[in-house]
């Protein structure tokens, strides 16, 4: 017990730290004072290498300055607020919108915000609604939280209704087919746009819920493979689309699985999702000869057509720390605690930069770094302090709840309230 | 001298006899007796892993299979006419085009020739434009050709005129930028619309000479690079698109510009493009530390945001064998011929397999397997035998241009007559 305390004690000061160290690497480099915004094209050592703004990575970075805000008293800091209102969300208001009012937003701006390229997805306006609800939640301004409610309007209308808006051309030999990422994300949204506000959890409730039951549909084969699309009536589609697996992805999918089955009660639920969203795809995605999670699989073992499905990316890593450590967390069970310890090794040892902060975002199939980046078109200041935010919070819960040396295991078992289910329940 | 022809020899038929196993490859795996079409996804043993039809590698099956046919001798055989025509040829008129008779064409169809995705570009449509003219030549049908000149009107009016009808929207922050390949493969069609045909050759050289002008235009920074994409005034952009380099290209752009040459006899043009779409590209582009060239760089030298610049392609080696032995051919300069020996080897010892034939396609950086697959959505029945029935063909030239072994050496310099400049002219 004392050296699991230990153990648990020692991870939660070497995530701090590190949570420390990128949030000044971003804060250092990535600030365009000239026009607002935020490079994230971001070499080894800071230096800008492209001046274009992606809107993913503007919105992700708004909503995690916010969130430390508001979240981590460390982090409660004027540069944190001011960049996040000033720099992210003012140039996000003025320019994300390709033709206000219209809601569709740009993939891509220029330096000064005019519209590269538009993707005919969900995606970028779902980060924008990311941003906007948290800038409310930290400034109380009320424009912001009506940008969020109005755009998710719009996301839903678009996922559910009819998605005509985002200019896909309907092609006769085009299968309907669903990419996990959309529920995926529409039930991070309902998770955000519900925190600690009874009437929109309410109202999107059932939304939260289609989300889950969609995303449990990626579940195939029997229960022995989560496939990244399937069909519109949730049965595998052929070719490589639908033997397509991104373990990652799968991992990202469990927590924000775990996460609605708090919200929502539901243990029995619990269990299915650790054993498909968590346990399957590490055991099938982890490399057994290099270490480190495949980025693209097939689920018949043959080869992705994908050139990079070897390669170790640094987001499906943070993304099963934080899985991991929410399973353990939820259920006690210390098989996923022990998994959480291996998969975060690995990660700190081959995706941290001692040198210049920050962590490589690709390495390849053995575990080099392939890119030198810091940052890129999709790499920005979200994943690496999303996870390291989420499990500095998990594992000081995970302290707080250990009894003394001399109590019982049992004090981590699935059974054993959270100390503060609120906050759990909320980051 | 002796030793000369006997490496030459030793080459030509090293080449020839792997052309055989290649055309065996495509022959025995890809023809669908259903459907019609070619599949392409084949796995290393042939197996089909997808049954999408790709129209670029369609297209560029057809004209492969009726160049064989047309041009080499061992390849006249009933087999490959058959399927050029009745498979491929037969598909392609029927399914390519989206919405007949409007011109634009799909980028991938079912297997049934529903379409799947359609790129705003223009690439599909000048495959399928190679393969119309070259069943034309094989079969002497005029719809073939009627096809062809009618496509090209089109794609030259997208180009040249008004590339609207291509269904890219026009953004205020997308520069007006040129990729190298809008010429090249314009450059290309030229070639294979005006082989041996005085009045399509007249008709297209002032455009073969805005091609070439327009490639040439990519040589930048004084000299020393030649960049993938450009300002329509011709200047450096900024950014990464500004600085990306695809060695690969570019070398395949130098043996358009040859061949270009060739046509219109310029030899001074022929010594600037050796050294700057030959020579500066892989000298560049080699990795001195494992071999092969790099997929993409940095003008600057940063690194590229693309997961796989490092790997080794099959298509950008395929290229430089016959970038360096057609500038070997045409200029006598032995140093590109030691260059063609060293990418040969490489090439051949690598991206070969000797036990189910055909080649792999993406090797790691190291030069290791990195995808089992023989072909894919983007590799066909093309660059590979392409690029071996052209050595071939420049192998037995230069071996037939040899004088016996008593004869002064300047019978290979650049002043030599060609065997037969109608025959070099064409391929």
């Amino acid at each position: 017990m004392e050296k699991e305390r230990e153990t648990l004690q020692s991870w939660k000061e070497r995530v701090g730290h590190e949570l420390d160290i990128v949030v000044a690497f971003w804060l250092e480099h990535s600030h365009d004072q000239e026009h607002g915004g935020f490079f994230t094209c971001l070499g080894r050592d800071g230096q800008v290498y492209d001046d274009l703004k992606y809107v993913w990575l503007q919105g992700r970075q708004v909503w995690m300055y916010c969130r430390l805000y508001r979240k981590l008293e460390r982090f409660r800091r004027p540069e944190l607020l001011n960049a996040a209102k000033a720099a992210g969300g003012e140039f996000l208001l003025r320019y994300a919108r390709v033709a206000p009012p219209a809601k569709k937003c740009a993939f891509v701006l220029t330096r000064d915000g005019r519209p590269v390229k538009v993707q005919r997805t969900i995606f970028s306006e779902c980060f924008y609604t990311m941003a906007m609800n948290e800038l409310w939640r930290v400034t109380g301004d009320a424009q912001y939280q009506s940008e969020a409610v109005e755009m998710m309007d719009q996301i839903v209308h678009w996922v559910r209704e009819d998605p005509s808006g985002l200019g896909r051309p309907q092609l006769p030999g085009a299968p309907a087919s669903e990419s996990m990422a959309v529920p995926m994300v529409l039930l991070s949204l309902v998770e955000q746009l519900g925190e600690a506000d009874e009437e929109l959890a309410g109202s999107y409730a059932e939304l939260g819920d289609w989300c889950a039951g969609r995303i449990l549909r990626h579940v195939q084969r029997g229960g022995q493979a989560v496939l990244e699309n399937v069909s519109e009536d949730g049965e595998e589609l052929s070719g490589c689309l639908g033997r397509h697996q991104n373990p990652g992805h799968a991992l990202e999918a469990g927590w924000f699985l775990l996460r609605h089955t708090i919200r929502r009660g539901d243990p029995k639920l619990r269990a299915h999702i650790i054993d498909k969203f968590l346990l399957l795809p590490f055991r099938s995605g982890w490399d057994p000869d290099h270490g480190g999670l495949f980025y693209f699989q097939d689920a018949d073992g043959l080869c992705p057509t994908q050139l990079e499905w070897a390669m170790k990316l640094w987001w499906p890593h943070s993304e099963a720390m934080i899985a991991f450590l929410m399973g353990y967390s939820e259920s006690g069970d210390s098989a996923l605690l022990k998994i959480f310890y291996q998969v975060a090794e690995y990660t700190f040892r081959r995706f941290r930069d001692p040198e210049y902060g920050e962590w490589f975002g690709y390495l390849n199939r053995e575990g080099k770094v392939a890119l030198t980046i810091k940052g890129g078109p999709f790499k920005g200041c979200f994943h690496v302090p999303r996870c390291l935010a989420m499990c500095e919070e998990m594992l000081s819960d995970l302290l707080s709840r250990l009894a003394p040396a001399s109590a019982p295991a049992a004090a981590l078992s699935a059974r054993s309230p959270p100390a503060d289910p609120a906050r759990r329940g909320a980051e």
